[in-house]
């Protein structure tokens, strides 16, 4: 969908990294169109090399820009050999299963988003404190500032990674069994729309009567987004 | 959980690639619970390593006994590249954000499992068509039979990867926030619960009148499973 030859500003470049070869007209190397698989998924799964071996962590994640962001712990051996290595981070959402005639033409409705870049832990504490801010305030609008303010022990203890994203590409698949062509075939097919949803909030045990669930959750719960 | 010096036959072995180091009262090596997660998740995301550099891509999976198996194109790059080297298969389930007082008590709930292993290509037209009724059988139980037979086309142009699983972990964190002693911050905690769920069936647009959704895929989407 790109030509590599002629960069354009709101398309990642096509690399042999990152081109999508398998059923590449589901791909896009678009910002818009990667960015849009990130900002949609929750959690992704970090792809780390370790002593030569890999490695596939599922994290939380938030984007500023074309820089990913995700957190752990200030000990955690992945985080600290992470630093200065490249990384893939992939997203991706299942939203359904594509039943046809032939088992060779069943498929999966999906949106997925793969990155690539150089893992970069976060220096400085008010740096990394300004980056969990960012990520409450990105899955939950409105809530830091109600929150019981930071410690200098719990800022010490977390780690912030980011990368900018390099290389990226976006794969969907959407729509009916591509065999209308063997409808003859006297097998039920078609779609099992599959969607992850919030339920309704559960209030902890302890929680005094009269604090009521914020509107910025309740809308986020009515909305049929996760983040 | 597990020590490692006298390993259990129900226990995967521990050791310094899947031993659990944060949060290790939330692991477990056990067959039964690494199985419980790989067998609830229909996508899987498989860690590569290419030239050095990590490649994480979703895909379907199946489990046989302590086997795992994916599959894809014959021709693609990371199914020929994987043969012979170490991958990370790592499968997530998000079962709800925990709200807690402070940002850094917030958490999310899941069921995660990384197993390691060494890829394989399955070799053998038998040995492929098996592997690939086992998969649709295990998705969709009975439906092979009812489909169009595969074609020795089709076979040829399918690759089925396994691993047999090495070493392995299970993760999981399910519950209210664990910041009780912290109540008397004046803001809402506790769980937004996440789920994914299978939506009524949409056929295809070709589908012939008289053609009914198959009581097996009806009580899968009653089931409230994925698979």
């Amino acid at each position: 969908m790109s030509d590599p030859a002629s960069p354009q500003p709101d398309l990642y470049p096509v690399t042999e990294r990152n081109r999508v070869r398998r059923a590449h007209e589901r791909g896009s190397y678009a910002h818009a169109d990667v960015h849009a698989v990130l900002d949609a998924t929750p959690v992704c799964h970090v792809g780390y090399v370790i002593d030569g071996a890999p490695y596939v962590t599922p994290t939380l994640h938030w984007r500023v820009g074309n820089r990913v962001y995700w957190h752990g712990s200030a000990a955690s051996r992945f985080l600290r050999a992470a630093e200065g290595t490249r990384v893939c981070l992939t997203c991706t959402l299942m939203d359904g299963y594509v039943m046809a005639r032939s088992a060779f033409s069943h498929s999966v409705n999906y949106r997925s988003a793969m990155a690539f870049g150089t893992a970069r832990l976060l220096e400085g504490g008010e740096a990394v404190a300004g980056a969990l801010r960012d990520m409450v305030e990105d899955f939950f609008p409105g809530r830091w500032d109600t929150l019981r303010p930071m410690t200098a022990q719990e800022l010490k203890a977390t780690a912030v990674l980011w990368m900018d994203i390099e290389e990226a590409s976006a794969k969907t698949r959407s729509g009916p069994p591509g065999d209308a062509a063997e409808a003859e075939v006297p097998v039920w097919a078609g779609v099992l729309p599959m969607r992850t949803v919030l339920d309704a909030p559960q209030g902890a045990p302890e929680l005094p009567p009269g604090i009521d669930l914020p509107p910025g959750l309740a809308a986020l719960v009515a909305s049929g987004r996760l983040r």
